[in-house]
């Protein structure tokens, strides 16, 4: 099964529309024929079937013929992850994460942080091909870059997994997660100790990864495994 | 701390002299001075603190002063994968697995594998650098290719991860796992079905990694990491 993408579905109306880009994947690339039935979601848990009518690289047009709602699950997983320096290390990290089921990504500034820009419109255009690769329903949401005391400040608890010293319990030791677990996973030269000291008094409880020493991409996504782990027992 | 890569330390020779890589890397990159004390490891368990004496980008020297061996642990992740057509794709999975603490990855060849050759040199370096990056003194072992019925026969035993349809446990929830636990993972396309008669055959049991619908890179991740997270029961 191909899926596609379309930001807006409107199941009242049974004409659906392709933007430029599907147009071109469905004519060009895959070569579809009028009367080809494919899968499209608009990644808030939709999945319809549309019979295609007019095939175009430009506009193709088809006919909603049947429509599905995927619920969402009730434990989200959610990573707050500093971005890397070598971007293509965020961007990998952003498509696994996908993949993997991530729900919330946070890209979040701090004080050792080399990047301090990121181009969202790059990154939300992995995220739809993963979820497209994948044959999910549920975009990802992708926030905007704030500042690390911003951040913590308004999510207000979770988890840091820093590496200073210190007793840590395991991430995958934890049995009692709440409904949006956010872990925040540190830039290349880890999170400063004012970083922590402040994410402590907000509520954010420190843990570990395993005792392995992790890049920042790696971390981000062995935490979001590990809670879609978790999650299953739920 | 820098980690240092040499192949043969010899514990009963104090003097220890680097190859061009890393007496380059010591004294064009990191300008290391004399006197200075570098950690070096074989890849085998040992790691060794040396004093730097002759600094040369070709030829740098020094001498033992300590060494302690890191015993391995009991339980082995191996991960059998067919190399992805975009090799970089194989070339990220074998960066994370090290740093996840994979033991050996053994490259197969499958009836749909699009990639028929690999530069085992090229990963290689990639996994010594991994190595060093996340400070571990076991090199994991890397196998030539060879195609999967061959694998499968001589490994005797071991998971599939394969996409078919089917009951299949979840490998996160096996509880009584081998010393030396293998997962097949597939290439884009899955095994085929002969393959994976072939691999039931020999002792292989299905097995899946959740329901999504992953990368033959990620799926490899996953396996790697499930393995990982039970092995720190045993």
């Amino acid at each position: 099964m191909d899926l596609f993408f379309h930001e807006h579905i409107d199941t009242n109306n049974s004409n659906l529309v392709f933007d430029t880009e599907e147009s071109r994947h469905l004519s060009r690339v895959l070569r579809k024929q009028e009367g080809d039935v494919v899968t499209v979601t608009d990644g808030k848990g939709l999945e319809v079937r549309v019979k295609l009518e007019n095939i175009d690289s430009k506009r193709t047009n088809g006919v909603i013929e049947e429509s599905k709602i995927h619920p969402t699950t009730a434990n989200q997983i959610h990573i707050a992850i500093a971005p890397t320096k070598n971007i293509v290390r965020l961007e990998w990290f952003i498509e696994k994460a996908t993949e993997i089921g991530v729900h919330r990504i946070s890209p979040i500034l701090c004080k050792h942080s080399e990047r301090k820009v990121i181009k969202k419109d790059r990154l939300l255009k992995i995220i739809k091909s993963a979820l497209k690769q994948s044959q999910k329903f549920h975009l990802p949401q992708l926030d905007d870059l704030v500042p690390f005391k911003e951040f913590v400040e308004r999510q207000g608890k979770g988890f840091i997994a820093h590496c200073s010293e210190g007793e840590k319990p395991e991430l995958a030791d934890l049995n009692v997660l709440n409904k949006n677990n956010c872990v925040l996973i540190g830039p290349e030269g880890d999170f400063n100790k004012v970083e922590v000291a402040f994410a402590l008094k907000n509520n954010f409880m420190p843990i570990s990864l395993g005792d392995q020493r992790l890049r920042t991409e790696t971390a981000g996504l062995v935490a979001c495994h590990t809670l879609s782990l978790i999650n299953r027992k739920v």
